[in-house]
């Protein structure tokens, strides 16, 4: 085994503490060298719980330090272009959470950054690891269900969002429940059914007291010519996240992406279960930017891809503001 | 039990064929006095099979016969303005199938020649008759999930669209499958989530080598603020019919409106299955409507909800065009 590739975590919140500084313990591969909160005793807490070598409060810091190669960035999206900038600048390849950023023109100084840089550079869609959506994606590909016709993709729980947060804020966090959840699920989209060519959305703020929407239905057309549905809500009971892919000689349905379950395919011979296992999405996302980093070799995202996402979340928000329906990375 | 009442079927292909007059033969409560059908020796069969006293070729003639007190209306959309104006000249009640006609002028012939005779006309919405669609509103309505946030509904099979066939032609049918399956849903999601204040659309004709639409997906703004999906397609393999309904509090799952099957339910009290059982929803608009006319009781639906459907319709394919959201009932 080559020797593990040392990670600085930027930012702490969320998915970071939940998911990925605990994957990452579990992970020869990945080394926990440094983490940067800027919260002086929460920085120390954090890396005494995971035990990262160095803590740090300040993006520059952390750096600058020697054992960092790479960094995995989970901050507010309004701030990911310049932290994904100087990391380029400090050398260090980026594995970044999504969205990539609130509009192109950051994107692009980004790409521009990376690419002058030789850094590396993915964004996270961690859907691409789930079993079931794999599966799926196989299935397409292999043409099992003859051409797709339409599919539907769902993430819908109940999750407050809080006044005064970041993810409430239009400002930091450019939207609501369409930046969040929609943001995997254009991505999954894209990845199922190819490339977008137009899309539809309407969202709504119902249940939390906040500027952002919580709940939205987008609707795309693809260059195929094969549609798609993505309802996503903070504000529905529990959780509920089907996914299902319709073709002209089959369909089938993935209860959850995430859960250890079974797909419901229907085709000419006929109604089965197919048990897809589970796996930990989170630890696939790191080993899999350790293995580009280490051996050169593509991840399983880009930077264009994350850039392809926010052209879609920008085109979704002004479908949303002009009842009409856009192409992603239309100026303006 | 009253005398039963008297009816008259005029056209007798696809659903009145295989739904209607099957259903209609074992019901005491009507009495199948007549069937029109242009073709003479189609008629005489038909009346032959389901035991009816006449067979006639031609609409005037049936409705001419004085035992025939109500007309069930089986026709392409594009001839229900003329013979509803006809039969309620004649003074017969009438069940008419969706969709009510092509445009809204023509619906406020009927409802004016209706109006004007004193007779009564229902639209057939067989989905209201069907346990689990009932089962969702009676839920719906006592507060069971909540606050809707937003609902979904699906008809998708496989169904050939001959070329020649009324079903393929856009002057008779008005348009492909949101006219056909989509005039379902939408009197459906209206019925589950009240007063539709926009949609969008978007329409695609995948498999079938005709002009109209195969496939589309709807997306519905409630005046309360939920919203709808709708997806119909005859591209798809089988066949696919989920309804579901989120909110708040609860949401709920029912694979198939028509199967004998359990809706998925899961609330704060847990998850559970609950069976709805299985009804003929034909039998029940048979029935619904000849209680009506016998009693004075209000049918299940009216013309006005025929008319609102069709302006839903009319926005739907104004939306599809126009790559805009459209409301219903304005001006085109």
């Amino acid at each position: 085994m080559p020797p593990s590739v040392g990670w600085g975590f930027i930012g702490a919140g969320g998915v970071a503490r939940r998911r990925m500084l605990p994957a990452a313990r579990e992970l020869p591969e990945v080394a926990i060298s440094a983490v940067m909160v800027r919260e002086q005793s929460r920085a120390e807490a954090i890396a005494a719980e995971f035990g990262a070598r160095a803590a740090y409060q300040r993006v520059e810091d952390l750096l600058a330090d020697a054992a960092v190669e790479a960094v995995y960035i989970a901050t507010p999206p309004d701030v990911h272009g310049e932290q994904v900038v100087a990391a380029a600048e400090a050398g260090r390849h980026i594995l970044l959470e999504k969205p990539m950023a609130l509009d192109l023109p950051t994107c692009d100084r980004m790409l521009a950054a990376v690419a002058s840089a030789g850094v590396r550079l993915a964004v996270c869609f961690p859907l691409r690891h789930a079993p079931a959506v794999r599966t799926l994606r196989d299935w397409l590909r292999a043409g099992e269900f003859g051409d797709l016709i339409y599919l539907r993709a769902q993430l819908a729980k109940w999750y407050p969002l809080e006044a005064g947060a970041w993810r409430s804020d239009p400002r930091q966090a450019g939207g609501g429940v369409v930046m969040d959840l929609g943001s995997h699920l254009l991505d999954l989209a894209t990845w199922l059914g190819g490339p977008i060519r137009d899309l539809g959305a309407q969202i709504a703020t119902r249940v939390w007291p906040v500027e952002v929407e919580d709940t939205a239905v987008l609707t795309l057309g693809f260059e195929s010519g094969a549609q798609a549905i993505l309802d996503v809500s903070f504000a529905v009971h529990d959780s509920a996240n089907l996914i299902e892919v319709y073709g002209t000689e089959g369909y089938a349905l993935a209860p959850s992406p995430r859960e250890p379950t079974a797909i419901v395919r229907v085709t000419g011979e006929g109604r089965e279960e197919v048990s897809v296992g589970r796996a930990n999405v989170y630890a696939a996302e790191l080993l899999d930017f350790t293995a580009a980093v280490r051996t050169g070799a593509a991840a399983q995202t880009s930077g264009d891809d994350g850039r392809q996402n926010v052209a879609c979340l920008r085109a979704a928000y002004r479908a949303a503001a002009r009842a009409t329906r856009e192409r992603p990375g239309e100026v303006e």
